[in-house]
């Protein structure tokens, strides 16, 4: 009970070995198919379990992915909430999600697992690329007013993992140590400028797009 | 001769195998020392050659470093005359040298060598760190107006950064195969803005930053 990620629904039937053993059946099937091709029943016949207990244990596919890579955020817990209110602000409602779910200790390694993966194998980059493209792009990108839609929601993404290589992964000052909030300042109108700004045309930075103004 | 990284004076007196030894020597010299504390004369001991055979091959530290990790730019080549006209289009010049050093064949490897040195080893993440910071952030910083140079340079370099894991390791569609000019025209006015935009005081966006206006 000590990791709040995995959310559990009524007793457990068979211990931590079965819930273990999914998820371990689940790096595999997540390594061998990518995230798309995935499937919950792909998952349960790989884990030698019927497919009701991976349901049991897991509300779907997005959350066995979030635990089998030790994921920080459930993207439909946090995403939904940040691009509901519209694209006014999103800049900064992204911004700080990302502080929350990273800005924490023991959170080094995790994203060191994620980059070294992906840079390491096919395999590993499919599974993060479609991971990414579908739960947190995805649901980014249909708020995206404008041409291209796609490349400037990946831009800004470009801009936080940018960030997280320096501050967590090399630790380059001042950015390893700068506080979150002065962090937000500088980067929220980054990521708000790809959102609404006008650059689709290269036009250059929209201040209308500045929830300030 | 093939290589169009090292520069050479004069003729070789030793031969390749000298040349090569000065080079597996200095690897050995940056990750035990950093870059910062490395020296050419340390390079030259650790090879157990005489320091003006180092100095013969390469014209400094930086010549060493940048063959040693097949780092794709000699930064005093390169990032100089970028900083030279002043701040006002910086941005685009920045982006366009990161383009021209990366987007080309057989650099993925190179990407992935560097980051997965970085993110692996704290010896790995020392020298590239100090190396970015020293011979790169230092001549960009230096040229930025208003406060905090040092975390606006960073968190433009962070937005590469992140471009290069996206396009060239993960390789995430659209970004992966748009043109270099397209993501010029969508980057460089992210990275004007962190060099003369009124992002110091989270303002938003400067229009008068933009080279265009």
């Amino acid at each position: 009970m000590s990791d709040p990620v995995p959310r559990r629904r009524g007793r457990r039937p068979a211990g931590e070995d079965t819930r273990g053993a999914i998820v371990a059946a689940a790096r595999t099937v997540f390594a061998a198919k990518g995230y798309e091709a995935a499937t919950m029943r792909g998952i349960a016949r790989a884990a030698g379990v019927d497919p009701r207990l991976v349901h049991h244990y897991f509300a779907g596919k997005e959350d066995v992915f979030v635990e089998a890579m030790q994921f920080p955020i459930r993207p439909a817990q946090v995403i939904g909430p940040a691009v509901e209110p519209g694209p006014e602000g999103l800049g900064e409602r992204m911004v700080r999600v990302f502080f929350a779910a990273w800005d924490g200790p023991d959170q080094r390694e995790r994203i060191v697992a994620l980059l070294v993966s992906a840079a390491t194998s096919p395999e590993g980059a499919r599974m993060l690329r479609e991971f990414v493209v579908r739960e947190i792009l995805g649901r980014v990108v249909e708020r995206i007013p404008g041409p291209d839609p796609a490349l400037r929601a990946e831009l800004a993404a470009a801009q936080m993992i940018g960030v997280a290589f320096i501050r967590y992964v090399v630790g380059v000052e001042p950015v390893a140590s700068a506080s979150p909030d002065r962090l937000v300042e500088l980067l929220a109108p980054t990521l708000q400028r790809y959102i609404t700004g006008d650059v689709a045309a290269g036009a250059g930075p929209d201040p209308a797009a500045n929830a300030d103004s």
